[in-house]
């Protein structure tokens, strides 16, 4: 029997479709059990401040098709401090909070492992859309993204089309080009920059538009995970060493929201149930990954070691293969 | 009985949703009224290189749901020239075309009164998703492109909302900004910057800001048509006074796209075969339009002066009313 | 200077997506005009049993994107009798408010009517998916789900022409045949059968697809409303008589809910602000209506015989001649 | 080196979403290997009659978002007898042909481990939205099909909780409970019958729903999957025990169809150029399966024995513990 009396949930980070089933799950799972749960308000942030409420079945009924995240989030620069990390201890302690669980990324995994030194057990959830949690194949909001991006370049690809132009696209995916990968191959995109494999060959796009253009083809799709290169430079060479017309889009934030795929639903319940079940075994200070398609859980200190995520190899060939 | 035997249809300007309800309602019309009837691609660029193709109902068939235009299409700059108009009326008397549908926004009207002079009798019919053909309540594209950019910033929303962000959303529209004011209200759009009504007063924008964040609000919606003002430095502004953070959306090319929705079917539909059935009449050089929600036409020259398409005052008082 | 000072909204009959811009319009332009409001829960049964709360800015905020209606709704077979219509005329008077806001369709309407004998200044909004109330143009709630029963007959379609089928499809519209009408052309429908037109020539139905069948078409598409022949023995019929599999699909229930169009929430908009301008220049018992796609008000009792909202001659027509 | 000179494939069965992302990538992998490549339409039919056609890159180029498939499909009887088996493998000999790839479910893997004994290679693709071809854990299609289910649900939730009704209603699956489990979970169903779980325990739904009522819950929902239970009987049984009106949604064909969802269209790509893999290597007669989220194959006749493709224990109890 777990000594769990009460925890707490907070979103953290960029905010993603899903973590609003997982905070469901972590609800409903807990007071299934017995254990009382308070939702922390802007992630560390209102732990900081102690800006909380009691959450009920009431509260997270039907918030499985919102998109966002009902506790809000934040990227808490103060918690990065350790004068606010113990002060955020101390108000979960004066409130006999036994654990906190934690929705969030890279930078949520972080501050968790940080806090285990002021003896707070924290249980982690992978949530960003861009997938770049590295210890988990999955991260909440990954599939909404990724479908709302495709649909996207679906629209953009209408139009470009239409004109017999090159669009140039650039998705979300700073470090991971998983949005990218899977947002490019689903709409047929005739090149794929990822930050991966991305190693400078503008010549090889090029010429592979070039190649097209003499077999008849009129419309050319490229999708470029952000910050690896610059779109609209890339937009204007297309155009000088080619002479089609090239235009770009940001997709920019309609990646973040919507309501959320079945998957990410699906998957939101799972991970949040699990992490109740794994404070119910007394377990702590995990992290929640998916490995294999299953749920499993590592020490967080260890997570921030794992590599599971790592770009698919044969998920890219593929996509330079079927760039016809 | 008209004397119409033969017609061709093109597509011009910007590509807008609904485009291919009409061209197949032109097509199944003419053919059931026994008319033969020629495709023109890429719009008068088309008319001019004579790149045509014969069109039978097959290939219309179960286009209502193709975003796009099958036809293709572009803005020709060499139709502002009389001799390549010249070419273009000589290759429909060529193949004996007795009569041209343009289906476009106000560069195709244009053109088609300059075609007039050319002695070829055509019949243009309103597409821009801009709604910004003066003559006509509504143009083919735009209930569809009011409902993309909806949906892009219930998107954006949901991620600024999460965060406690305002976000400044840049929409397409120009001359009139009926995107930016259905998308706006549509959203609960804070303010709505529009070319017919913005007066620069900047001042008012932040007050709202500044009185809703007193009151306790926490997230923040500026919808902006584009090239009405910069985005980018309206966003640092409200960052500036306010101290809220604010993040620049820009919608693009996404608006253009997609599947259109059951108005921009039926009313591409409605017009397409009104076109012809104003050909059957005998009639000559007229521009299909909508009034009061009915279809009528007007003689293309005089349509250039009709002001139907204000933007409408209730509707506008309205958004700035319900800006609570 | 008006003399309302409190007034109550309610929603009653089938829910319709737009009722809750309609019923945020009512409170934001109420309370920047001065006036309370209260917001009566299902219908006419909450005004019987004084089911209230009152609303306030923060209770209508960012609710234009949710289907349903936040305020529920009912048939209420009480309000049939006087002696509920007084007891919910004595919770009016004895909370003092001044005039109630009624959002539905015909129903509401007579309820409304019956109202007035008991000295309730009621204001009636046209809202049902079905645009049956007959002296208004639009109704909320037909634009999305017009678009909502044309995308699931896409999917249907997609299914139909993958396996040579006959589809059959039953949408909402007992007595007006719009969503079939409009769900029916956007989808390239071969025969449309509404209240309005049909006169049971199953006939020319069969003729059509022995036709087209003739033709070396595969795949067929009948859109039928409800209520006004057999789905099922229409496609046994098909079956029957062309030895083409026919299944049939009942869109059902989905064609009421999800979250409104662009349209729906700007018409929603406008009718609950203009409710309020009405009450505000001290008419009374006035119903909100569309004529002309501009938005008017008659006299409730008036209200009942006119007849604005014929099924469109011209779109019929159209129909049966793009069913190539 | 591989032998392989020309491959022909085909899609049997119900359609799915994603088959034609799989044909495509068929269709692109073999010809960037020197393979030449025909379709084959209508599923084993057409090998019976060989109606066929040469796909070339042209043909499948943004195809990717196209729901039902290109190729057509059938559900064969006559391939069940040997006499037409033997006339489609004399087809595909007189044509040159060295492989079949044929992308369906299970009736489509046991046409392939029959057609063995014909001496033709057949390499089976997994695509059924039921995701009921026991060996693999995914098949193409129900990703889309899931999501789709979901959003109807979601609309049908609308106005279920604004009438304070329940709603049953039947989803696709008579074989696996996936789509009911996943589309129930993702809209917090209140409980979900599905035909490896089902014991007949109604009393058990109607006292959840007794439970919640008397909590104040006003809105049910149950999800069945079709063959397990009668909808309409059940919901007959929730309205005499509990006295709550309920009412049947029953979705039908528009969970085959629509554009496929990013997974559909990745999983489709992946495995379509898995298969030339396979071939390329000179395997024959096997099935492509996904196990642990990675790609497999395994021999046609021991794929029918292997069950990888059980219904999930953690997820299925995870509905009931969430059906809060």
């Amino acid at each position: 029997m777990s000594d769990i009396r009460k925890i707490a949930v907070l979103t953290s980070g960029g905010d993603a479709p899903g973590m609003n089933s997982a905070v469901r799950a972590v609800v409903v799972s807990a007071i299934n059990s017995g254990i009382e749960i308070v939702g922390v308000m802007r992630g560390y942030e209102g732990l900081i401040d102690w800006e909380t409420q009691p959450l009920g079945l009431a509260d997270v009924r039907n918030i499985n098709n919102q998109g966002g995240t009902i506790l809000f989030t934040s990227r808490s620069e103060r918690f990065l401090q350790k004068k606010y990390r113990e002060q955020a201890a101390k108000n979960l302690r004066d409130h006999d909070v036994d654990a906190l669980v934690a929705i969030g990324g890279d930078g949520t995994l972080r501050g968790a492992i940080a806090f285990q030194n002021e003896g707070i057990n924290t249980i982690c959830i992978p949530g960003t859309i861009d997938r770049d949690v590295a210890c988990s194949e999955y991260t909440l909001g990954f599939d909404t993204a990724a479908n709302t991006a495709m649909e996207a370049i679906d629209r953009i690809r209408d139009s470009s089309v239409s004109h017999g132009r090159c669009s140039v696209v650039e998705v979300m995916g700073r470090k991971r080009g998983y949005i990218a990968l899977w947002a490019g191959m689903a709409t047929s995109a005739d090149a794929i920059i990822i930050p991966e494999k991305w190693d400078g060959d503008y010549d090889s796009i090029i010429d592979t538009i070039k190649a097209k253009h003499a077999d008849g083809r009129n419309s050319y799709l490229v999708v470029v995970a952000e910050g690896v290169t610059d779109a609209p430079e890339l937009a204007q060479m297309i155009l000088d060493k080619t002479g089609i017309e090239s235009r770009v889009s940001v997709l920019g934030y309609i990646q973040r929201g919507g309501q959320p795929t079945a998957k990410d639903r699906m998957y939101g319940s799972l991970m949040g149930a699990y992490a109740v079940d794994v404070l119910k075994k007394d377990k702590a200070n995990r992290m929640i990954a998916i490995k294999n398609d299953i749920l499993i859980d590592y020490d967080i200190k260890e997570a921030i070691d794992i590599q599971n995520n790592q770009i698919d190899s044969f998920q890219y060939e593929l996509s330079k293969l079927l760039a016809e």
